[in-house]
């Protein structure tokens, strides 16, 4: 259709990174290539027709291309005017206004729409942000009201925005030559990738930056203290608790300079809701869809014996890993000891991922029954639920170590036994098999950490970085090869050279995972557990995590930027439930601190490490004392923070100020105040509403009209006849007094 | 002047009670008539002067009229216009709604202003309270700038609104004969009294109706279970807890109702702050005056040894007060035991009131050189200082029977020797006291909760309502022959026929104390501590007080209208300081709960009472236990009261959706989204921004300006062409799939 110009005056951005500006592309799967039925085919022809007709309606352009087998579609969407745009933001900003999101009114001096956009530009995230919601909303709010995968639009798979490719060259280059992220690298992925991603690096950052006291202190104290001081505990506990209070605060300062501040309030219905019935909302008049509460309680209510399950199911898991593991390597002596030895930990990776990805189906079917109303409640109900899975499989084993095994090893390990008969029965000899006499390893819990904050924190990030890259490496391979194989090149061949490149990057980025921020939430406050529960074991623990986070956010970035579909830039005003889980770990820190220290402080426990010998009450009333210590620290730590000003809060104060000052001038102008007030303002000493002489004697002819009450009032004639007479009564005072004295 | 009518048309309330339109009257008291020098007279005289010249400028009309005696003055004023009244409210409204008290604006269909006075008229409470802001507000804000007792005006005694009798007498009449009060009944004391006191009754209705059920169970629990029942501690912690919450959700729900949510934000300042410079205010420009927060942590860091104070001084005397009693009750069998019986009490009655007022004393100095900004921050250091007295005051003696007496009294009795030792030395024969052989006392616990759950009760009722009211019969004879033997009838003499009732009220109202809420918070929470921390000790604790409480709030309303000047109605949005002190209880009560039963259960503890044989850390484990239930209980019910609707809530939802309704109506009148929007509006069946043909034929001549994204979106021509194609495709990947198949 034209002749393809690479230098080309209004493209600005080379070809191969130029995303035609397109916002969001749909992939359109058709129906599997293995069976399709001609039914099936003509459902997914007349929804996709439906599909261009309400995108288009909704005012979006479209253009569809072939994916990237001949099974799938890609529909390339986009605002089609600039002013339904300019209308959306405009509308959006009211609403955060009006929700109190904001604090002054979108343009409040009533500039020319195009002219106001100017001082309050459009960020890109705000646009798709946008653009997404108005695919999705329903069409009685003028929305397309498309939902992937669901009921008409089963087919579509999946709806994106593209990759800013340029930027996130650019981005992944300038994050890994600098060691700390400053507000301006926050702020551009706000921009570009919405709050709710930005929040998560932020957190990152603080967490990041805090992470270097605990480093240092940790570091010396390892080198002076040793493990299990209790000066460490003390300072590690105070430490966590500063952190928790300061980023409760920053996080409010965010919000605040993001201009997303009590943005949760403006809730986002979930399309999945199922309604029992409608009714009138007493108050607003409004018809809202209703689910009976009680019912919601009820399945609510299945959480407990869901927590149960995931302690029995996991911990029955790792309990039996366990037994196995010390039997072989403590108590076992005979023959394959040395393979034997990966038996449990053969075990562990099998059923671990297994068990966890069961249960956490199971987490989502729960949390799709409680059928919440919106987008927030779901999403904090499931993650509640996430926690308790990751808390069971993060850190039961070490509870064990610590708590079961060290304490009451000497009376559980002869129990081991059972493995032996049981074992022997399997071997033809019926002999016992080889033992040693069992002692407690006291090196146990200390490597167990070591792993756990170490190698553990490795092994993740290779999953989560190196191994998809590695996975999509290959596959890509194994695809072109079946593909060409398939001889399906008809739709490469259909490409228009100028768009052959730009289509082939987003059949790729079609087939990326989502990003789901999540996940990277998950890691850091399983990570932050570590630190406030066991660190006291091992108090280099803060130092490999100060390495691993530096790592971690540039791994995060790539994760992003390489290896998913660029997010929806969802707006947050917090990191959401996490924060609840931040503050539990950092309690219960103080719990299993101080029990620590008093287990296994050298000092007391016996030549063995065993603390045998430590009084039940002492442990008891350490554990309480630490915890209240705790509590007071907190509530005092929480106090002081509170006291402290922020940019966010300034910017805050200063717009309430000015939108103060600004309605108070107009309310002057208005002349509510001067013309009504003026009659008793200041100035008119002692006249008011008294009643002057003439009119005073006007009404003495009519004596019977007037009320004991303005009799009271006339008695002294303005402020100077009061003053006149009070001196009198003062000085008549004096002298009686001074008679009397006399 | 005038005759005096008694039944004049305009006084509609009968003379007796005819309060003259009086908004309020400044106590002005002379220099003391013992020996007022003539600088001091004439000083007294200047102040005078410019009192009534500055009550005049900020729009007062004055009268005076002479004191009780010849040595005070009492000067009346009141609004001298509407308009000023008017204008007030009005700006005091608007304030309200620039801080987010009020949802919407006053007056926003721009009455005129009589008009919208007549739809929102102004209460007697919001009339009073803002003319009192009117009097002690600075002269640069407009006001009087009259601060009582302070400065220049050290000759002002006091400032108070006048009694409404007719009303006080009405209100008690109703309130004695009614169970219960109904929101009615506290809307009546809101707008005469203002919020603060009305939050008051609020509070102490909402605790008496929620002690029905611990009255009512307790009882049952009494006959059926005994004290120390764990059953009934735990009914007894979950009662509080739903107590508690409800309360917090109650509070913020007449909050509402009452139109003052959030006025905590809108701070008074104090008059007797002293700032150290005056600095600009970064971000508003406005002078603030400021004081070094630093200096105000330092000296707020005295009150902990201030509390060790307390612990120690009235610790030691309650020690030893007990330490006697127990000697002379339980050991000792000389002579005049039964008179020596009575020194502990003698001795607690001598010294607890002198020390307690010490103390309260040493609060206030302390707290005023904490030197706050405003006057909430002040009152909430002082209410906290307050709790902590009162704290050891009313519930050491328990927890030393409780916790020390039966625990360790077999090894601390034998010490108490000493007693008899000391006496030894004073007596002639030089031979020992005659003394028993010690044995716990089982029932002394109960006697003493007994003691102060009933008994002390009672007491405070009667100093309360009781002595004042007889000390005034009392000091009004005495004054009254005194007065008439010194001959100062003359006053009483210029008093005019019509106003001599109302002057000779005004001049006792004057003599009459301030009422503080804060004592009668003060009791109430101590009262739910009694309950929450020792009622499992007896468990008809809630009976007592449920009677106890029906008389205390017609008690303290008898205290409000005959004891007590009136209040000013200051406006509160919450019970403040005491909410905290509340929680504080609630939870220690499940700790001391949980530890009394575990003591002094009967199954456990040998015959004598003694809960010797108990180990110590199965005690500790039952307060972890019972400590960390109540929090998981009270996170519980937090969650579950939160999501309940209330009037309150209701209300505020349906103001914010009536001004957002309103809002977004008058922007779509702006005609802004209409104007800008058209272009993007549904209906436009893929129209949008797209190239229509001959703009299409007219690019086509000059390719070379056409940018790729151009070329891209012109592809396809409209949704009709994407849907085309599209449909193309797929059916092309069914044909394909078609012939793969066979």
């Amino acid at each position: 259709m034209a002749t393809y110009s690479p230098d080309h005056p209004a493209g600005s951005s080379p070809s191969k990174d130029n995303n035609f500006d397109v916002d969001y592309v749909i992939h359109y799967k058709l129906p599997s290539s293995s069976s399709p039925s001609s039914t099936e085919s003509a459902e997914a022809e007349a929804a996709f027709s439906q599909l261009i007709t309400v995108l288009s309606s909704a005012g979006f352009a479209t253009e569809v291309r072939p994916g990237k087998t001949s099974s799938s579609l890609l529909v390339f969407v986009k605002l089609a005017s600039p002013g339904l745009l300019q209308a959306q933001v405009y509308r959006s900003r009211v609403q955060d206004w009006l929700y109190g999101v904001r604090t002054a009114a979108p343009n409040p001096s009533n500039l020319p729409l195009a002219q106001y956009f100017e001082s309050e530009p459009v960020t890109e995230a705000e646009r798709l942000l946008l653009a997404y919601l108005l695919i999705t909303k329903p069409k009685n709010e003028n929305g397309a009201g498309v939902t992937p995968k669901v009921g008409t639009w089963k087919y579509v798979e999946s709806i994106f925005p593209l990759h800013d490719r340029r930027f996130n060259r650019r981005w992944i280059t300038e994050w890994s030559t600098k060691y700390f992220l400053d507000e301006e690298d926050l702020n551009k992925i706000k921009d570009k990738f919405g709050e709710r991603v930005a929040f998560y690096f932020a957190f990152l950052q603080s967490y990041f930056a805090f992470l270097l006291f605990p480093a240092a202190f940790g570091a010396s104290a390892w080198l002076i203290l040793g493990g299990f001081s209790w000066f460490y505990a003390a300072v590690n506990c105070l430490w966590s608790v500063v952190f928790f209070e300061h980023w409760k605060m920053k996080e409010i300062d965010l919000a605040v300079q993001w201009g997303v501040r009590g943005v949760g309030k403006i809730q986002m219905p979930r399309p999945q809701f199922k309604f029992e019935r409608e009714s009138l909302d007493p108050v607003t008049g409004e018809i809202i869809k209703v689910y009976s509460p009680l019912k919601r309680l009820a399945r609510q209510a299945l959480q407990i014996p869901f927590a149960v399950a995931c302690v029995l199911v996991l911990g029955s898991l790792i309990v039996s890993c366990f037994a196995i593991e010390i039997f072989i390597n403590e108590v076992y002596i005979g023959l394959f000891k040395q393979y034997l030895t990966f038996l449990p930990t053969i075990l562990l990776t099998i059923f671990m991922p297994t068990l966890t990805t069961l249960l956490t189906k199971l987490a989502e079917k729960l949390t799709d029954m409680e059928n919440y109303e919106t987008v927030d409640a779901h999403q904090d109900s499931f993650v509640q639920k996430i926690f308790v899975l990751n808390f069971i499989t993060s850190y039961l084993g070490i509870f064990l170590t610590a708590f079961v095994y060290v304490p009451f090893g000497k009376i559980l390990v002869p129990y081991l036994d059972v493995f032996s008969i049981t074992a022997q029965k399997f071997t033809a000899e019926g002999k016992p098999l080889p033992t040693q006499v069992w002692q407690i390893n006291p090196d146990r819990l200390k490597k167990q950490v070591i792993y756990f904050t170490v190698t553990a924190q490795i092994v993740n990030f290779a999953t989560e970085v190196i191994v998809p890259y590695a996975k999509r490496k290959v596959f890509k391979t194994v695809e072109k090869v079946q593909y060409l194989s398939e001889k399906n090149e008809q739709t490469l061949l259909q490409d228009t050279a100028d768009e052959a490149t730009f289509l082939k990057r987003v059949r790729d980025e079609a087939e990326l995972a989502d990003y789901d921020v999540t996940i990277d939430y998950r890691e850091m406050v399983i990570q932050f557990g570590y630190l406030s529960l066991f660190s006291v074991v091992w108090p280099l623990t803060a130092c490999s995590f100060l390495v691993n986070n530096w790592v971690e956010a540039r791994s995060d970035a790539m994760k992003i930027a390489a290896n998913s579909k660029r997010p929806i830039p969802w707006r947050a005003d917090s990191i959401g439930p996490w924060l609840n889980s931040l503050g539990f770990l950092s309690w219960l820190g103080s719990v299993t601190s101080s029990a620590l220290v008093y287990l296994f402080n050298k000092n007391k426990s016996g030549p063995d490490g065993s603390p045998w010998d430590i009084p039940g009450w002492a442990l008891l009333l350490s554990i309480l004392f630490s915890e209240h210590l705790y509590l007071v620290v907190q509530f005092v730590v929480r106090g002081v923070i509170k006291k402290m000003d922020s940019p966010g809060l300034q910017k805050e104060r200063a717009e309430r100020f000015a939108m103060r000052k600004q309605l108070l001038e107009r309310m002057v102008e208005q002349d509510v105040l001067s013309d009504e007030a003026g009659k008793g303002a200041p100035g008119l000493l002692g006249q008011g509403d008294k009643i002057t002489r003439e009119a005073l004697e006007e009404e003495a002819r009519s004596l019977s009209t007037v009320s004991p009450e303005q009799l009271f009032w006339q008695r002294q004639r303005g402020a100077a006849e009061t003053i006149q007479i009070g001196r009198a009564l003062i000085a008549e005072a004096a002298a009686s007094h001074a008679k009397s004295r006399k």
